[in-house]
């Protein structure tokens, strides 16, 4: 999506580790314009698909999510990163990694919020290894709605996340694929 | 909001020690078209106030700003809970208890994103003793925006943290006050 690499070359920066901050509109302050843009493509793509909700998980995905589902009229169910003392009921937890904080922590949505009746688009703002889309994946899959696929806003397609769920046969649609950083020049997918 | 105020009653559940549960439509599953009818009237109780932008805290905060940023045509900026490795340069931080999973943290906003141009509406889902209100509003003021006002989801009036700010002066707009819950009875403020 040009809107969206554009602004990645503009705005955005590269810290060590090849992490790609773009804080400045997506994940700490955030441009909802924009998001709301990028609702209509995802909601372009999925067109006919008949989506009933969209999941994601805390933080930084609830802000994307929350954008495409004004757009595509879906509700949003968020996974909690660890239990709260408002999480109650039968729940589907599933172990994750974070590469980014280094820390291990437990996905948790409670089951009467995914039923056999939904259709599934999971949604977050970065895909790099994979590690989050597989757990929100292993969710949806035990919770009995179906998954219909998932939209990415920035995809870093050097860790190759993407492109291992696209083999399993999953539908990943990137808004916007990074295929390579060198001497801080980023490289988009065609 | 008499539409909030209906749902809370038919949707939502009170757990011990008063705790509200709305998981299936503000903070756990969000009905994102309720959310967009708050934040119309949000919208209307700020008119003519030239907001800029609205500040919020992780994680279900950011649900709800977005939101009303998408109503209201305005960017979100949301504090995170601790320091991660994607927060760079100048932080202005604050010290805040949680009431809720009974544990301190650190909210943190990169300094950059709140300017002395910037008119701040703070947003959150919940209102009860302050706390996170008052770090933000704390964060705010340190930065030299300007602080136009909160606008809250549900305030529990019976704990006074919204009373607390009001009597400072702050405006503080709750689209549902439960002044007393009892008995699984909820009696929302006139």
């Amino acid at each position: 999506m040009e809107l969206l690499e554009k602004r990645i070359i503009s705005d955005g920066s590269i810290l060590p580790g090849n992490v790609i901050k773009v804080g400045s509109f997506l994940n700490h302050q955030i441009d909802v314009k924009l998001l709301m843009e990028m609702g209509k493509e995802v909601k372009r793509l999925y067109e006919g698909e008949n989506i009933t909700k969209i999941l994601t998980v805390e933080a930084s995905g609830i802000a994307v999510a929350t954008a495409f589902a004004a757009v595509m009229g879906t509700m949003v169910v968020f996974a909690k990163k660890h239990g709260t003392s408002n999480i109650s009921g039968d729940v589907i937890s599933c172990r994750t990694h974070s590469y980014t904080h280094n820390t291990d922590y437990n996905m948790v949505v409670e089951k009467q919020y995914l039923t056999d009746r939904d259709r599934i688009l999971i949604v977050d703002d970065f895909l790099a290894n994979g590690q989050a889309l597989c757990s929100l994946i292993d969710i949806v899959t035990r919770s009995g709605a179906q998954l219909v696929g998932c939209a990415v806003a920035i995809e870093k397609g050097f860790q190759h996340g993407g492109d291992k769920l696209r083999e399993k046969g999953i539908r990943v649609e990137s808004l916007a694929i990074i295929d390579s950083i060198e001497n801080g020049v980023i490289r988009f997918r065609r």
